[in-house]
């Protein structure tokens, strides 16, 4: 990190009271002070054992951006991911993506940095990188590197999916409770890359839908309910090396401490389930939609028992539910970690919205954690009448970084 | 209003303190403790004698929508009108869509609201309504009744426009704190209109490029700018009666009180412009990128001397600067006022984002305020290079509403 001003202290903004977390070391790095309305003045530490973004809880808001290597120099990706890392420090700090930035100089050159997140504080900003398979190819030997986990998602039964949504060499998840400052990070990452990398895909969520920590409520998606109740928190740490993090023997070395990230974009066919009854938009979820408790309990937290029936005889819990197929206990206790965002992109030249949930999950080994589930999902969750997948990707989150260190320097080193 | 309970006090969110601004009759309705930074809690008075969102203090996310009205019959098109009245007296005042709500009833019938907002404050919500010039075609007998001032606009120079994202017959602009409450009320406003109109096209946008008060600091666009420093600000009524509102004697009566919408997508070829020197972009804008200043000036707020010339003779703010063909004094004093909003929507399929700025303004007669303008920044402006406007709408929004009225009541009544 420089000694260079941030952003804030810049522009003279009278921020209330940043509060650092304690150095890197913390697994899944608190926002500070945050809780359900995290402030934008959040700074969330950059380096650890982790990245952050994963159990961090969940920002307000999301830009996710795939890339295409254009180059084929070895050294110049890993030069390309070292600059990434450097600015990503800075960044997450709020300052400005490089040392001589937006206002450097006498003004000959093009400025460091775009300039539009000048005025504004950290945000809780944070950047995740992510390797896809593709990146194993040929082109920079990494092949014999490629981890068994990171296959290639099969297609699933419905899968619609646009080729121009899918895959990905790199990725980064810019989270941030200002989106100005996500989509600033995005954009200044891109521009580094100029002529190294070019965007491949990128989607904006504008309301996080999953909780991953207890100190925050749980949102709702664009189906009204509250989604993502039973997701693991970053408080429960036995679960998150059970479930999330790679572990010593898992697969190649360097990923020991990262774990791999599967985002799917799903359209909702909103308009569909808004014509549906609330006892059946009820049964299809296996929740009631105002608390969020399980059918049959009272509490949004109550357990789930897949086994109760009501006084019909009928289970409790429908044999199609969404809770049920998506259970742990279908699945022999496997877990993912859920992390989406609603979005909406304008309309789909048909009269009606595109929206839905830009799904993304974290989790240890997709072979026995992500595909069983979408699977046992695709086939018999009574919500895919409703749903379309239509983007799909697949990406090696590498472990945390190390003041020093950089994005990939296990894989690459 | 009905007496039913807000979302907030359903689901018990401890808000902190919703402050109501004094009972419509407020011109520029103002958003209670705003400032920079308006709290989630804030509500903004649907009732006045100008429609809320217009002087309102700008809120940091948007959703606009604009409609074809597929029914022929004007008594349907009527009964919309009243219905969505109702529903945005409600949705402002952070309650959902309708009386019966999400999850209301036995459960037989679909839920009356989407849900999604149903933890959620007001936010700040406005909704505005206009009506386009396709409206006054034939099918309902309002041809008579057209504003002359409701022109079709003109081709200008460059413009480079795709029909899906042109015209409509109506509009809703929906201004919130929390993009969800923008697109629930949206979404909520569509679905009750299923049947007599769907959606045309929408847009979201991420971050306020103007301030509309005093009690705002200035925003970026996402070219780094200072974007709006010389708006006209809610504070300025006798601007706003000679440049936003309609007159007495304007035009048609029912107009009285309201304004001339004026939507335009502007993709910004960021990439081109971050390859350009400091010194030409801000030569391009006529301001300093890090204060704001105009060129040879110290302070943002600073007032612009188009006839300084530098010590080499030439003048400060070039020939070709967007803030010199922007000026009052090139328009014979016409102001506008601005109330735009940064957009990232995704990436274009050629390695870059489509980004840009949904430029929104208000004016009581566009064929002397914005077509003027517009048509000599498409020819002169220095920022066109790096500008294509792909979007383009213009619409007619009625006065404000008293309770018991509703939206278009003086057209259609």
């Amino acid at each position: 990190m420089t000694d260079s001003l941030s952003r804030r202290k810049l522009f003279g903004f009278a921020g209330a009271g940043v509060a650092l977390a304690g150095a890197g070391g913390v697994v899944g790095a608190a926002v500070a002070g945050s809780g359900d309305h995290a402030g934008e003045a959040d700074l969330v530490p950059f380096h650890g054992p982790h990245q952050a973004g994963i159990t961090t809880p969940a920002q307000d808001r999301m830009h996710f951006v795939a890339f295409d290597v254009t180059t084929r120099d070895r050294g110049e990706l890993v030069g390309l991911l070292r600059e990434w890392t450097r600015a990503a420090e800075r960044m997450t700090a709020g300052q400005e993506a490089v040392d001589r930035g937006a206002v450097a100089g006498a003004g000959e050159a093009p400025p460091g940095d775009t300039g539009e997140a000048l005025d504004l504080p950290p945000s809780g900003l944070t950047l995740t990188v992510g390797f896809g398979p593709s990146l194993f190819d040929d082109r920079f030997g990494l092949a014999a590197q490629r981890p068994p986990a990171l296959a290639d998602l099969p297609h699933f039964p419905k899968d619609n999916l646009d080729p121009g949504r899918c895959g990905g060499d790199l990725c980064v998840q810019a989270c941030a409770n200002d989106p100005q400052v996500a989509v600033h990070a995005v954009r200044n990452l891109a521009r580094i890359g100029f002529g190294k990398v070019a965007v491949r895909w990128s989607q904006l969520g504008f309301g996080r839908t999953s909780s991953t920590s207890r100190t925050q409520r749980t949102p709702r998606n664009l189906f009204g309910f509250k989604d993502g109740t039973n997701n693991i928190k970053s408080e429960d740490t036995a679960a998150l090396d059970e479930h999330v993090w790679v572990q010593p023997g898992d697969g190649p070395q360097w990923m020991n401490g990262g774990t791999y990230l599967v985002a799917r974009r799903i359209r909702m066919h909103i308009e569909t389930w808004d014509r549906t009854s609330l006892r059946e938009q009820e049964k299809v979820v296996g929740r009631a939609k105002g608390s969020g408790a399980p059918l049959g309990k009272a509490d949004e937290f109550d357990p789930v028992d897949l086994r109760a029936r009501g006084a019909d005889g009928e289970p409790l819990i429908a044999d199609d539910a969404h809770i049920r197929l998506a259970s742990a206990e279908r699945h022999g206790g496997a877990r993912i970690l859920r992390r989406g965002y609603n979005f909406t992109d304008g309309s789909d030249g048909l009269g009606r919205l595109d929206a839905g949930l830009f799904f993304v999950c974290f989790n240890r080994d997709p072979r026995r954690q992500f595909v069983p589930m979408q699977r046992l999902l695709a086939r018999g969750d009574g919500m895919m009448e409703y749903l379309e997948h239509n983007g799909s990707a697949l990406f090696a989150c590498p472990p945390g970084i190390q003041p020093g260190g950089y994005w990939g320097q296990h894989l690459f080193g």
